[in-house]
């Protein structure tokens, strides 16, 4: 019966990929390290999209939409940030096809088609909305510009891993323009702080607000701002990032304003964004070796019915039972779906719908109509309940509540866990490979100490936090002088 | 005052472009023939997207997404359809940009990224999804599969207009898969009914369903079928595509399912479209030399409020009795905008949302106040009405619901009365040339003549109507034999 999953404890990256692809969120592609994110993905990433979109239009933002392509002249204006991306770039350089004459019935690329200049497919759009707000840009009236866009970006990464890190992924970037840089990073961080309510909230993902060392800065930013989440195996899981971009960009595209005196200066940025990586972190922060467990909020499916019955007439009966109960559900906008199909036992249903991390599962049988009864079952506890059809709705209701809840404390208590202080180097390594999690130690603020670190440890600065308290310590390595501690994971 | 715009009869392209361009749609990209989607011209897209969406998952659909990228040996897969985009894809032969050694600063495409094999932007997604497809199609019960995906596609034209006919568009295209062809069939005029529902009652757009000819059929298509708009030059545009595939990428994807009886055979599908073209359709049909003109139902700005007063006190009352009214018009989920900035006059706010095409305008001014009245402006007629503020809400609720039904029948009307029979090859020119619009007329049904026609005229068969009545009659080129009337026009 079902599907052979492996177990966290056997093969933890193995699990996950068997519950990506059995569970039907996602598959391989013909093309390398690109995915294919099927319908049942794709109805869970349409959900966080719907919820983060009216995040952005709440607070002022616009959707628009920018060019693939960027030409590569664009692409290196900004020189750190096309310095950061151009190992990874897909790069056009032809735009036509033509019959093989050596090889009939193939195709070769035409190599009188090759185009003037090279066209890189966009990792990241500032270069080409930057060219672009030179032309919407005059005036203080302009600003602030706050524009979102929903679109996908290719990253040619050698080592792909599906939703984590593929060489094409979905996300929504942001892009806007200010006055002064205090409004660009009051942006930055008011952006922060949506993303860490969305993953909260609605992920039931706890994440640590905080901003990034240098080294690990976006290329082309002053300052990056992160929400960081641990998975279950305690690696960490950058979910997030919200750019303080400075004067750069606008200084690289020539993207100047009028202020009020008719004072020219150059304008200020910020870009943030979130991609299909986070339903990676969705996965592995709260599913079982039975499958995925996805929060209410949005889960495709908050609940599913299960009819158990022998013969037409039990199943009529059954239908009379249920039909209402779904009514009642969807008029509190609960998405139900009734699996009454009969190629498929009860037993193999409920394996299935464990395995896609449904929340809620109702199974009725034939007896429990004579006792006005159904049982449900949740996902995430497997608890099993007797409850009177009397009033059902409104029980699954507050069920559903409880469970996003659950799984946010459940989640939460499992990372405060895992957040250890390590005063030496010993300790540190040892707290890495023993327990894992973040590791919350003192480092003397240098590059040099964080690449050595990383070196040895494969541990990297994920953050300092926001809400950090200052302390006078030593580095764990170089032993220098430290005023607080940052927290350091092995990561995805 | 207000943004020169060019008329129609001075200039129908610069009329058109001025509309998209001044209106706020869209703009020009630094990549040739891609164009930046502007915020007020998305937030119709997404009106419209979401509509469609809504019909599509009515009907049964799923959302999916499949990569960007086609492998060259997949593209070529299957021939017709291979051949039909061949000359207009982008391709990206290159993985990784370097410095450029002789460049400092610059970058180059570095030669050691050669890929193995080139990949193909998608300029249509048959080829990868059915080659997914294979993987996910077993049994009959497997079938049918639902699909559809809302994308980013690569045209490489020669020459771009915005809208009509851009590098890269976004577009929906549905995907499926069935057991028998009558099936398939179905599916295939499913959709078509479902685009022309969508145009006719959302985009107020007349459509004439219909099937193409051999010659303008989607490469690697059994049968296309087409709905046909008319814009107010007398040119046809087709506004969306469903086709019947027969059994092609099946065989060329190897893709066979087992029917109840355990017997194989191959699969039978079907694809479908609409894109951001039908924005420039949109534009085409309804605006006049003031500017766009839009229907209620997809606009993005339904209402729009402008006070007229002098001084802070007129403004506060102004503002009390507005704010009522907005209430109770976004209560009626009425989308409406005030626009109290203070740095344009009234008359400026006038001219701008006339170029936008916001459908109703409502003035209120201090004198109005005390007659407990506004002004309404409707936009497709420009007729002014005062209206009392009592009730004002179901005024307007039923005000949108009349302009809708109204530029409908406006354009409805144009269109019949562009729907031309010629009898002769002199009538038909004559018709094309002076008239314009439709013309219905007597083909032997050959490729040749069509050809011939279309040399002679520039002319092509749009469409032959699914409710065609047979006739006999003469070919208008060859006086060859006829059984039927198609429709020619030129068109976009």
């Amino acid at each position: 019966m079902g599907k052979e999953l492996t177990s966290r404890e056997q093969d933890y990256s193995q699990w996950y990929n068997d519950l990506v692809i059995k569970g039907n969120l996602a598959d391989y592609s013909a093309v390398r390290g690109c995915m294919v994110i099927k319908p049942y993905g794709f109805a869970l990433w349409e959900n966080m999209r719907d919820v983060l979109d009216k995040m952005f239009k709440d607070t002022g933002h616009q959707n628009a939409y920018f060019p693939l392509f960027v030409p590569k002249s664009l692409f290196e204006a900004e020189e750190k940030n096309a310095e950061g991306f151009a190992k990874e770039c897909a790069v056009v350089t032809h735009y036509r096809l033509k019959n093989d004459p050596n090889n009939k019935g193939k195709l070769m690329v035409d190599p009188e088609a090759r185009l003037e200049e090279e066209l890189v497919v966009r990792p990241t759009s500032e270069a080409i909305i930057w060219n672009t707000y030179k032309g919407w840009i005059q005036s203080y009236r302009d600003l602030p510009l706050l524009i979102n866009q929903w679109a996908n970006v290719v990253r040619w990464e050698m080592r792909t891993r599906l939703f984590l890190r593929t060489a094409e992924f979905l996300w929504q970037e942001g892009h806007t323009a200010h006055a002064t840089a205090a409004e660009a990073i009051e942006e930055t961080r008011k952006m922060l702080d949506v993303y860490a309510n969305f993953a909260e909230n609605w992920m039931a993902l706890p994440v640590i607000k905080g901003v990034k060392s240098p080294n690990e800065r976006f290329a082309g930013a002053e300052d990056t701002y992160c929400i960081e989440a641990l998975m279950q195996d305690g690696k960490a899981l950058q979910a997030g990032t919200s750019h303080f971009l400075g004067q750069n960009f606008a200084k690289a595209f020539d993207v100047k304003f009028s202020d009020k005196n008719n004072k020219l200066d150059y304008v200020w940025a910020t870009s943030w964004g979130v991609s299909t990586r986070l339903i990676g972190g969705l996965v592995m922060a709260h599913s079982d070796d039975d499958g995925l467990i996805l929060p209410p909020r949005i889960a495709p499916i908050q609940v599913v019915i299960v009819p158990i019955y022998k013969g037409e007439e039990q199943k009529a009966l059954i239908d009379a039972t249920v039909l209402p109960i779904i009514a009642k559900l969807k008029a509190l906008n609960i998405s139900v779906k009734y699996d009454d199909a009969d190629n498929n036992r009860p037993g193999w249903k409920f394996a299935e719908y464990e395995l896609k991390g449904v929340p809620v599962r109702i199974a009725v049988g034939a007896r429990d109509l004579e006792n006005k009864v159904v049982e449900i079952a949740r996902r995430d506890t497997k608890e099993k309940t007797t409850v009177s059809i009397e009033g059902i709705d409104a029980y699954i209701k507050q069920l559903l509540e409880d469970i996003q809840q659950q799984m946010f404390n459940k989640a939460k208590a499992f990372r405060d866990e895992h957040i250890t202080p390590a005063n030496t180097w010993d300790e540190f390594v040892h707290i890495l490979d023993t327990k894992a999690g973040f590791v919350s130690a003192h480092w003397d603020g240098t590059a040099e100490t964080e690449d050595k670190i990383k070196e040895l440890s494969k541990a990297t600065i994920r953050c300092i936090p926001l809400d950090n308290q200052l302390e006078e310590g030593i580095c764990i390595l170089s032993g220098k002088k430290s005023t607080q501690r940052v927290l350091f994971a092995r990561a995805y």
